[in-house]
């Protein structure tokens, strides 16, 4: 028996690798957050579907795993990639005590590559991924993290950069950035990339990214030394003498 | 005017996003390293193609905006995500001299992401990716990166961890992990992740990773204190309650 964990990618279905179609064409069931279920509507005719709203999670791959143990076809999707922040490690989880069901995971286009993208090519040297949600890491961890991988001088990716409860993370992610690198470092953000609602790029200074309009659909990016800013686009230089 | 730099992927045709055959498709010159060049050459009946060698990449970049300037449209290749440790930020550099020539990234799944699907759900939460290659980035900055990332117990993953002439570089990037995390710490790596060759993977501890058998078509991805094994799955548990 097998359950798989898919990737959409960031929304727009070009940017959706063809793997995953396949595999969600071959399911029986699809199990999701309601609004991941609503981007893939063109593949689930005559499926059932178990849409669930954010934080039921846990209830999502439960659900999912009993589905599969009565002997359907179950795949669980994420959007972006199901490995990075998705339902991966979860759904290993859950299928834990069933040592006959296999879990299988299906990339995607994660947020950090769908944002470099549209912002230019911040991610083309060494960099860290730090998410700004602290439901599942103590936020002194997470602080713990970007201190060190500012202090290395490492480009940084940030996820869930802002939401209602935790409207001055942003702020304080960014002071700490600051502690080791210069005001002027460039940075970029990138709301809804690659969705078909159209995506909103930003390039500003770090000095400028703690007051910068983010949303927990936004992904921020920290440059380093290495980035400059070319005709409008952010670029890690990665040191090829032209 | 537009050039293109399109990620094809790991290698599979199924990895690769529809935007990056559509674009691919759209161009009359296609320029790349002679492997990826091969990846993708159901797709190239009729275009020109500018094909090198390995070390050649200011050279492609350079002929791709060459071939631009003379109204041909272009694209890039690079495996993986053509903006992560890809032909991205050279191609910035090198269509700089010239504002009316715009630069697009299509995305694509990097090697961090093929391998993590393939090893389990090792990169479910905050990770920092470092390549070990020295070619254009000191070595001492990359061993600072790699004590940083390991001191704030991150996942850590790594690209190109071993050539002919740095075959005691995943030594000594483990020995720096060994300074901060415990030896029975859970690694992980891939070779070939979804080309058509076949991938090979392989779970081992961080005590026996200096002696773990890669090369630069490796991935090594070393866990931290949320990294455990499930059913020969490697997986970093986010912190649910199940």
């Amino acid at each position: 028996m097998k359950i798989y964990a898919v990737g959409l990618g960031p929304g727009d279905v070009s940017y959706m690798i063809p793997e995953a179609r396949e595999v969600i064409r071959s399911c029986d069931t699809v199990v999701g957050y309601t609004v991941y279920i609503d981007l893939i509507s063109d593949l689930l005719a005559g499926k059932e579907l178990i849409s669930t709203g954010m934080t039921a999670e846990v209830e999502r791959c439960e659900a999912a795993v009993a589905e599969a143990l009565r002997g359907k076809q179950v795949c669980v999707v994420s959007s972006g990639d199901a490995g990075i922040y998705g339902m991966a490690s979860l759904l290993y989880e859950a299928a834990e005590p069933y040592p006959a069901l296999e879990v299988e995971v299906v990339p995607g286009i994660t947020a950090a590559a769908a944002a470099a993208a549209i912002l230019g090519s911040p991610l083309s040297n060494d960099f860290a991924v730090i998410s700004l949600s602290d439901l599942m890491t103590p936020w002194e961890v997470i602080e713990r993290r970007l201190d060190a991988v500012s202090a290395a001088d490492m480009v940084t990716c940030l996820y869930n950069p802002r939401s209602k409860k935790r409207c001055d993370y942003l702020e304080k992610a960014a002071a700490i950035a600051l502690r080791h690198k210069p005001p002027t470092t460039n940075c970029g953000y990138v709301r809804n990339a690659f969705r078909d609602t159209g995506s909103e790029a930003c390039l500003c200074t770090l000095a400028d990214l703690a007051t910068a309009d983010v949303d927990m659909f936004t992904t921020v990016i920290i440059g380093n030394a290495d980035t400059r800013v070319i005709h409008g686009k952010l670029v890690c230089a990665r040191g090829y003498r032209l």
